[in-house]
């Protein structure tokens, strides 16, 4: 363990003293500093205890810009004190990443692809780790193409598959491919269907998140730089898609699913969910484009259509 | 083509009137309107010929700090009228990326990983077509891991390699495996290290780079969130990416070099390469974990041990 974990004296965060294993690396605990680069945070740097030992949601989200409205809307929702243009970047020494925290709330820009927020990933589990964190949830909240719905419905993901409809994530590790499982939890994606009947005004379905590592010819749009193929023959993958449970398009849900599952990071079944899902539904009015995925193997999605 | 092409009258620069052929799909031409999504320009809001016609040089990397210092100290040493500070974002409706603009210089930020360089590669490479550029040369500029190097040493690319040491990017298109090759220019490798040889206090060599998608654990690191191997199975793998050529390790070489060679974006032979040269390895000078690569088959990096 670092030794700032040994030696902080300001830890308040009695009741997290139980350790709970969300890194998997045996070389951690024998490091003398673990400085997480792209975060501009470091176990000697900083009293990550103290800073973060209280989180209990994490929702992450591509655009710097939209996790600080998240974070904004949350601190108001939550009736927080305090002003909401005082919320500060926590990651402000670097432009990889925005952070943001209102009480209980982190909000985390993740940039656009897997191998980008898989840095953070690696990054914010660790940090959780040393700030000896336990019970957290963990959403991505993002925009992704429909495949075959109206735009604007909300997606609740059954399974994250990769361009082929498998339920899995290749990980290559010193030149060998390793296979992580994708799959997620049926039982939570339908307690999240039920809380969405709450409001009616928002279509809403659970189905497959299809995760590409291409935006353009990985998703069949015609209007890349490049583009090999006919409308019909976009349109036959996408039916294809569609046929194997695919609902909706984005980047980065396949890693995300992984690498939580791996990492424990799966909260405890007995966590109020449906206050945080009602916020998440309001802004969805404001914004048709969000979707979300919990680590609880639970995702929401609202999408337009291709 | 695009209504804003066949109805500007904006556009001084006749010596563009004959266009390259950058991009690689006929759907383009019969769009009404082609928005640039994540760099928000488009067609029919943006005069892209006035705005982009005289565009000799991009320069891409990860930081979007870095790619406005880097505008910054272009604009000084070509001896630019007006305020360095001055010197505005012209993606700045959208966080995705950041562009500047000095002279025939472009310095655009393209976040980390294949997935997001690739959909700013798209935009831009749109963009220079829409604005009827020419004789565009490309480079890519940032921080890589070195293989066996002191740190501080530059690197000009020979070629750019996947996990496995293979010149070759896989990329999906409609759930099919293509594979584009990422082979590059041994004259101009060989070009670019002369030049370097009237700068001697900066080590230069030509090397293979490897792009992976991963950071952590694609890359042999043992401080990440999880970590399966020794310490010696990360060197062994790094003694064997040593013998097949591999000098450095990035995250999106592979791409770059793949689509611009697919795309055309090589420039002339008759280009001087020497003076914008120059101006990299005094940057370099400064910065010891700079590193580019040209689609004219080129790249160069300095960068660190691991």
């Amino acid at each position: 363990m670092a030794p700032i974990l040994m030696n902080s004296t300001g830890n308040e965060h009695s009741s997290y003293i139980q350790q709970v294993e969300y890194v998997k690396n045996p070389h951690l605990d024998s490091m003398e500093e673990d400085i997480l680069y792209h975060l501009n945070l470091g176990t000697k740097t900083h009293d990550l205890p103290q800073m973060f030992g209280d989180v209990k949601f994490v929702c992450v989200g591509g655009s710097p810009n939209r996790m600080r409205s998240f974070a904004q809307f949350i601190h108001e929702q939550l009736g927080l004190p305090g002003n909401i243009a005082d919320i500060r970047d926590i990651c402000e020494g670097t432009d990889r990443y925005s952070m943001y925290k209102v009480g209980p709330v982190l909000s985390i820009s993740h940039g656009m692809g897997v191998p980008s927020i898989s840095i953070m990933l690696h990054e914010l589990i660790k940090m959780l780790y040393h700030a000896r964190c336990r019970d957290v949830i963990i959403f991505r909240i993002g925009t992704s193409g429909g495949v075959g719905l109206a735009a604007g419905t909300v997606v609740i993901t059954d399974k994250a598959v990769d361009s082929f409809f498998r339920p899995q994530f290749e990980q290559v590790v010193l030149g060998k491919v390793i296979i992580r499982s994708t799959e997620l939890d049926e039982d939570v994606a339908q307690e999240l269907l039920q809380y969405s009947s709450e409001l009616p005004d928002i279509p809403t379905v659970i189905g497959n998140t299809m995760c590409t590592h291409d935006f353009y010819e990985g998703q069949g749009r015609l209007d890349g730089a490049l583009c090999s193929f006919s409308t019909e023959e976009k349109f036959e993958y996408l039916r294809k898609a569609n046929e194997a449970g695919v609902r909706n398009i984005e980047m980065e849900s396949t890693v995300f699913a992984a690498m939580c599952r791996v990492c424990n990071l799966k909260g405890l079944r007995e966590i109020r969910f449906q206050h945080l899902m009602m916020l998440f539904w309001n802004i969805s009015r404001d914004r048709s484009a969000l979707w979300f995925i919990s680590s609880r193997n639970v995702s929401d999605s609202s999408h337009k259509n291709m």
